[in-house]
């Protein structure tokens, strides 16, 4: 693990990312030494720092500290995590903050190989999400939300849960984006009141492209959902899983699905 | 500074604290080598830890934490910082989690004599709070929408800002609780769907039931508050501040706030 850079595995206790979860992050998969879809994540990075006005490390310094973590663990999953730094008191956001640039790997989590075939069951959260349009999209370091329902998940036994907002909307996995099929059609929520905008789901909506169709982004009740052909997850660290079962929807067969979920693995990007 | 008992000025990074926002909080005023109020600050401590299902440290534990730090520096602000602690991946609330215990002091805040006397302009936010019942009144780590608020105070050179919800109801400041005085009566904002609901408010109502008065929790809206005869701020550190201005709203006298001050500041608790 390397905080600024250096090996160690602490940072301040007045560190504002602590204190008011003033930061962000990404979650990357590490294939044979690489980063999937380094371009991407830095992009995001980017966009999500100049959205809470932090300061985003150049490139290079990221993936020099990727490099020297990953040199004996090609296969890993990395997380970057950028917070505002050490701060005087109070809320506000004043000049002379210094970011931290937290950079850690991890072994790849053991998913069960049936998530990406046969699908997963998906568990309807009891936890609504919040609207806040200022926040919405970004991956920020905020995630008491995705920590109650992650646990409704657990508790369920359910590899993911589904998301709504308050209003009844669709909008999201627990931990990853959401796309409805229906007749032909590629389907995803509006997530400009809430929801982090992954960019797998980026992916998902050019793969749309590439095939000559589009992607409608649109607000989504649940039970529309239901009407759905094919739902699917995705998200950096598994891809694309299916979704089998949920509430009263049952499917077996994935087929789209299935084509998407391989183009996403390949290294197409 | 204290980190679970031990001088340090450092937590792990795989802390949930910092990556999820995933603990509570207090901030204490410490009078001559006293904790202010801090039964019903323990209190609080608890229902907000037990809200989140955390561990809450014993009151002895605290005490004595404070009592070490507090030896030298007989007037002084507390922190005391309860997270989660360190985590294996992902959002979910698993079992064998150690909290984290984090108790520092600082200098107390030089406010400017005035804020207690003829009041402070506020700041009416741009930034609206969402709602989230399941978090609501809790003094959780997830705070980017005070971060956002409070900047936008300094930007506009006021010590404090008035944040409304995305119903337009008004809630609170962005480090304090609201009151409103009319015709006699005490009037506070809902905190059912927003906002934290702080102890020095509590202690306001209180106040109010031993004039023989009831203060009324209900929704409010900006144009109700500038009909108010008084309007003033509390919190734990600064006590409080009457409104001398917010848009429209003007007043120079605050014969009622002035009292509650006093009662506030007493060691009546």
């Amino acid at each position: 693990m390397l905080v600024n850079g250096l090996p160690s595995d602490s940072v301040s206790t007045l560190d504002r990312g602590l204190n008011y979860g003033d930061g962000v992050f990404r979650t990357l998969l590490i294939k044979q030494g690489r980063v999937h879809c380094w371009a991407r994540h830095y992009l995001k990075l980017q966009q999500d720092c100049a959205a809470l006005r932090l300061d985003c490390p150049s490139e290079e310094t990221l993936i020099s500290d990727i490099v020297s973590l990953t040199s004996s663990t090609p296969n890993a999953v990395a997380k970057i995590v950028i917070t505002r730094g050490v701060g005087q008191r109070g809320y506000a956001i004043q000049e002379g903050f210094a970011a931290t640039r937290i950079v850690s790997i991890t072994a790849p989590p053991p998913f069960q190989a049936q998530n990406f075939t046969s699908g997963i069951r998906l568990h309807r959260c009891f936890l609504k999400l919040g609207h806040q349009p200022r926040l919405a999209g970004i991956k920020h370091l905020n995630r008491l939300e995705n920590v109650l329902a992650a646990t409704e998940c657990l508790e369920e036994g359910a590899p993911e849960g589904l998301l709504e907002d308050e209003d009844g909307l669709v909008i999201s996995g627990t931990r990853s984006n959401l796309f409805v099929i229906r007749g032909g059609t590629l389907y995803t929520p509006d997530l400009s009141q809430c929801g982090v905008a992954g960019i797998q789901r980026e992916r998902v909506m050019d793969w749309s492209k590439e095939q000559g169709g589009v992607c409608k982004i649109t607000p989504m009740r649940f039970e529309e959902l239901l009407q759905a052909d094919e739902i699917f997850m995705v998200n950096s660290v598994f891809g694309l899983w299916p979704v089998a079962e949920v509430d009263g929807y049952k499917r077996s067969e994935h087929p789209i699905s299935w084509k998407i979920q391989e183009w996403l693995n390949d290294e197409n990007d």
